[in-house]
């Protein structure tokens, strides 16, 4: 049931593999770049006390030594102090250039860790191990990684492409819900960014895939990486292109710092910025009306939010104060801000001339005041 | 009596620009890079004060608006909370990623300049305006950016080829003659890198060098720009060829770290260890006896340190605690020491199988006890 996704980057290039029961059962792919190395396993204690065993399994027989960098749970860890902390940690240790780090956890381990290893003596390997939905569909293939600034989010960070990605289905079978969903939000974008096909197969599997069926997480898991590999292949520097990953993000972005981070999942209000950007495609004229229902009436059957009151009822939207924070994402630039529209399922596009009336219309349309 | 480098980096290609009165008489060359753009002057006071009026009049009329973003002077800048600081006061005001910094000033602005440009928003472009002889022959070129941590110098950092180097040779008539110095030690570094003709070049002009006249300067430092440009255009990310510019170094590193940063220039250490790394290669045979002597007659022609006590009077140089140094630098591997030997002027190679006591040998000789 295993499958492998190739991001092509040149030298760069590395191989996303995609199964169950990878964690204790790996060193076929793991042995060619960690054997005989010393390995910096970085991840937070929810999955160490849960996975680590597993994974010990595989990298005992096949490194000269490994050992676990602990860091803290949650948001808080991507900060300049935890970054310092944990260099100087892993120097202190004696990790030098021809250590690998693995980076264990979800989309926070994986940014820190990432970073870590990309600013360690300019850069040693890296081995990418998600552990969350989030972060095996998405956060995991492409090489970004951040920590955040008092400024924002994800404002400082850089780019390091992993040896490998291994995406072991199994650990999501102990994920909550709400994370399912989460991951889920970033799956509907890669269904409306890739295709009618594909989005049809989520129409179908949307149940498999929420109640953790390995065959389905597999398939859908691969449908997001390849999508994403085939936009970051082509535009691995973030120049242009890759722009395209953030179909739904620049609503998304606007609804989290508006609510304050940390009060939903970010992959929720991405799912909810999925179909506003749908909408907003619509009202602009670049597609045929019936997008934005038909993503909503599938979103909402996976249990996502499909207003701003699902992504939070206690909050009084304002979209003037919404419009403003798309304003100040880092994305726009002069004023102007890039939205990624549709022309359809599979067309997406960069535009950035639409006008400010027309967004706060969609806002409105999504419960904003 | 302008001369251009060109560092051949595929699209990471760029120019290095070397003459006199450059920083107020670059437009031709900033244009294309700036133009209409906003611009992030990162600097320390004693350049600033001096040169800034000068710099003044050539972003004024081609940038949209143009701020300097003071750092502390000295090695002190390079750490977290500096780098820290210094993302935070550009986010703050508002830099984004269609931004330029320009670091200006001497090695630890191109640096920390360089690091900050590297990881804001995952990278915006930079130009290296250096002003030391040290920082326009050797550091501005290449990339590479780092700062400290508590285990060591330059252990945190990353690549980021800048846009264009601007290496004004008339801000070199204001450096002290110790500065001076600690360039040349580069600058001997690349004479032997190089080979003969340009040996005996740096032999017959060294004086002229050191008293700074113009000429002679955009020679040397075009000489030591190419040589460097050459190796990196083969291993930009230094995992191999590029290990030949640390000439001196193995060596050097080890007298500073005994010493304690700080008690003299990098550079005068350099040179010394290229005369100590030409003896090393005598000793094993793999050069012909006279190319030392032939280094430290240069040398100390021109200045510079030819023995330990002549770096440090004061201390008492240990041999076997400075081969432990050798031993702990971030480029010994299992716990062989790569040192960079020669078979001649020109014929540079890297070498892991040197006996520990042909090293106590040749630093017994430079006066460690």
């Amino acid at each position: 049931m295993q499958q492998t996704v190739r991001v092509e980057l040149g030298s760069r290039s590395y191989d996303i593999v995609i199964g169950p029961d990878l964690l204790q059962d790996s060193r076929k792919q793991l042995e060619p770049i960690i054997s005989g190395k010393r390995v910096a396993v970085v991840s937070d204690s929810k999955v160490s006390e849960k996975y680590l065993d597993l994974l010990k399994t595989t990298l005992d027989p096949i490194t000269s030594r490994w050992d676990l960098y602990p860091i803290q749970e949650g948001e808080d860890a991507k900060s300049f102090s935890c970054l310092e902390d944990l260099l100087d940690r892993m120097l202190a240790d004696g990790i030098d250039r021809q250590c690998r780090v693995v980076a264990f956890g979800g989309g926070v381990v994986g940014d820190v860790a990432g970073f870590a290893a990309a600013l360690l003596m300019r850069g040693i390997e890296l081995i990418q191990i998600p552990t969350t939905l989030m972060s095996q569909v998405d956060s995991s293939v492409g090489g970004k990684n951040a920590i955040n600034t008092r400024l924002g989010k994800n404002l400082v960070g850089s780019f390091l492409q992993p040896r490998i990605v291994l995406n072991d289905v199994s650990v999501l079978s102990s994920l909550p819900l709400d994370e399912m969903k989460s991951g889920y939000g970033e799956i509907i974008k890669y269904g409306v960014l890739r295709g009618n096909r594909e989005f049809e197969w989520l129409e179908q599997n949307h149940s498999a895939i929420m109640n953790q069926k390995s065959e389905e997480l597999v398939e859908v898991i691969r449908m997001g990486c390849e999508t994403k590999a085939m936009i970051v292949s082509e535009d691995e520097l973030d120049k242009g292109k890759r722009a395209l990953v953030n179909l739904g993000h620049t609503f998304a972005h606007a609804f989290e710092t508006f609510a304050g981070f940390g009060k939903f999942q970010h992959g929720l209000s991405v799912g909810l910025g999925v179909i506003a950007a749908c909408r907003l495609s619509e009202k602009a004229g670049f597609c045929e009306d019936g997008l934005s229902r038909r993503v909503e009436e599938h979103a909402s059957d996976a249990g996502m939010p499909v207003t701003l009151q699902d992504l939070d009822g206690g909050i009084t939207w304002i979209k003037e104060e919404l419009y403003q924070k798309m304003m100040h994402d880092k994305k726009t630039v002069n004023g102007s801000i890039n939205f990624v529209l549709l022309k359809g399922l599979g067309e997406p596009f960069v535009c950035n001339t639409i006008e400010k009336e027309m967004v706060l219309e969609t806002l409105s349309e999504f419960g904003a005041k």
